[in-house]
């Protein structure tokens, strides 16, 4: 204005600014948008009923010049895409300081609920020689020196050998671990990030991404296990919803441009579903017309199949439970008079497809030998067969995609925007 | 007993177990040490006021053959070195159920006062391509399949970069990602595994150990850290002491068998001492005779000048502030008026030496620009130098080191003692 101008300070506590009114005398010549201030003032209440400043001194800290480079400008809201590509100046912008503060409260969330349960947080290891689900698509790790490598190698090993005596791996999974830890702590559970050496470049996958793993001693139905799920999911998103509501309105204003979300009260209210596998497999090939990829039965389901499911099934959270023995891990337990299925589950949310994945475990000594020996994996989780040997307990638990949480209660259209710093096949900038 | 028997029945909630009394005619023939229980009951209060359990039926879940390899008795401590050779089956020996515990509580106190104070906890990524401290200790990532490698390897890049289109490293520090994340949102923080691919097999080190790091802005005295830590470390201290106080006399149990360690009212109340590098040396000189190894001005410390210092100076804590600069990172800004010594402090403490280090950050473009290109870094840090060119803040950290956090709280001898799944040279189990 004439004699004075509005400026938006706004130190990431939350994702208004504050006002700060200062008087065309006192204004900076380089003061502009992107700057950092020190601003020393009056906070008085304006006829609007909200805080603001009038500022009696005002210092640019570090200047911003937008024309030597800046990428973003003042009251342009720009699409996720192109902030993407500034990750080391994304935390500055509205959009992914709200994602910041919600991904830090649903951290929080998390911890907090389940201590009340008296869950006790394990750090799994990151490095682990065994490979767990055998699935292959897993990182090497090993020193980037060669000097070392050589110093290092015992005689017979390998250069890959050489710092751990075996290859090491990046995890992919913190279960089996987490079940050697049930046996002593009873109710257990990880979080942290975990990793996938695919060639996937979809909008729900990253090569690094983070999960929630929990076990349980003594569970021993699978349905105990869903229900345990289905209120754990509501409660993390109430507290969530709870404590952000402003960064949360701000991030879904976004989402609802991009296409259909949840709303805050289906998020923590509407029931999950159940279905078996064979229903869910039954439903699919009644409407086969509508789906562009074809089901068949016995085999694992596809994301159109997961997000047709949701849909089908009224638009929330859908439990498919009951899966075919021959497409999961080895270490699911077999459902109750049916060797071919293992008490397995998959939670299916709107947008994003498989969120969780939990099981009960396989708690038969020799079966689980048997199985063991079947996939070669015998001698490196001889370990994970004692378990069964000593003071054995049946467990149970789920993994949830921390990541695809996210995309779910805020409508995120792509998983790469939630998190600080993005990893992909191709992509591991900073 | 002659018609009775008493049997200790631990859940892993507390280290203390439940007595169960158990009628001889309920008694299972396999019923031993170690095995897995199910017991319904009433609970009474007996004579010495302790809840206990009068037993009506018992059922052994899992047995427990001792005869069979188990490699724990009943009533027996063991010493670490042994316990250790049992990563699965170490959760259920009492000490170190404490020590899960006790990890546990000291992860969520350092979330809670961090986020009392309105630090937001970032993730920061474990895979990047910068190798931060230009240390060359790093363990290099890649795909452990061969034919992915091939798949994806753009023109020119060699195997050891197909999957990210450059070298990916294990993290050794989450600063600098931290450093970008606080100038969006002010006060950051990360806790998370962090790596060292060192040869080095000391009680002090793990090649996958766990990092607390805060960055906050607009951080410009020395002495304003050190403020902060010194309160930090106090807070989170008590907060474990007062949450775990049974835990915490288990384990100080067996710490005080091995070696002197302060008592609780010492961590949490006896001040933090300081002196500057300068100081220190002068110290470490006029005592040189009862030092096994020589200091040398203008040299790192080595751990028995650490805790010689400690004990020199009162036996508590003790930062060293104002380093060299020759001997510390790139990014430590220079003290004012004296460019051969920066804003730097490590802090020593019993029985570790170092647990944490922090700086001020060296904020000026030009003087940044520099310390890159002598050090080769201009390029692939480009981006951090870019954070000094819009919208600059000065900012100010450190890293604390979890497991010497714990050992230095609870006394603990060896460092593998304190994390689940310890990783170091020459071992990766499980």
């Amino acid at each position: 204005m004439k004699d004075i101008a509005f400026v938006d300070v706004n130190d990431g506590s939350c994702s208004e600014g504050l006002q700060v009114i200062i008087p065309k005398s006192l204004q900076p010549q380089n003061l502009s948008f992107g700057s950092s201030v020190e601003v020393h003032g009056t906070l008085t209440i304006n006829p609007n009923e909200q805080i603001e400043m009038v500022a009696e001194d005002i210092k640019v800290v570090g200047p911003c010049i937008v024309s030597e480079g800046y990428p973003f400008s003042a009251r342009k809201v720009y699409p996720p895409d192109y902030v993407r590509q500034f990750p080391h100046l994304r935390p500055r912008t509205k959009q992914f300081g709200s994602l910041l503060r919600v991904r830090d409260a649903a951290t929080r969330a998390i911890f907090e609920l389940l201590h009340a349960q008296g869950f006790v947080n394990v750090h799994t290891p990151l490095l682990t020689s065994n490979d767990c689900e055998g699935a292959g698509e897993v990182f090497l790790v090993q020193p980037d020196s060669e000097v070392l490598k050589k110093e290092m190698a015992k005689d017979g090993k390998c250069p890959e050998e050489a710092y751990f005596d075996s290859k090491a791996f990046l995890t992919v999974s913190g279960q089996l671990h987490l079940e050697a830890v049930a046996r002593g702590l009873s109710k257990v559970y990880t979080f942290g990030p975990t990793f996938r050496a695919e060639n996937s470049r979809t909008r729900h996958h990253l090569s690094e991404f983070y999960m929630l793993e929990m076990e349980m001693a003594f569970l021993e139905n699978l349905s105990d296990l869903s229900t345990f799920i289905e209120a754990f999911v509501k409660d993390v998103t109430s507290k969530v919803l709870e404590e952000c509501e402003v960064d949360v309105q701000t991030l879904l204003q976004e989402a609802s441009k991009e296409g259909e979300h949840l709303t805050l009260s289906e998020l923590t209210q509407r029931p999950f579903v159940t279905v078996s596998y064979d229903e869910a497999v039954s439903i699919l090939e009644r409407h086969s017309e509508q789906l562009e990829l074809r089901v068949r039965r016995g085999e694992d389901l596809s994301k159109v199949h997961e997000l047709f499911l949701v849909k089908h099934c009224g638009g929330g959270p859908v439990f498919v439970v009951e899966w075919p023995r021959k497409i999961k891990p080895f270490y699911m337990k077999c459902v109750a008079g049916d060797t071919d299925k293992v008490a397995a589950l998959d939670l299916l949310v709107p947008r994003v497809g498989e969120l969780c994945g939990g099981s009960l475990r396989e708690d038969d000594y020799t079966i689980l030998q048997q199985k063991l020996e079947s996939s070669n994996l015998d001698e490196s989780l001889a370990w994970y067969l004692e378990l069964r040997k000593y003071g054995n307990t049946p467990t149970g638990g789920f993994g949830l995609g921390f990541e695809r949480y996210l995309q779910y209660i805020l409508g995120i259209q792509n998983i790469k925007d939630t998190i600080p710093f993005p990893r992909w096949p191709h992509n591991c900038k900073l």
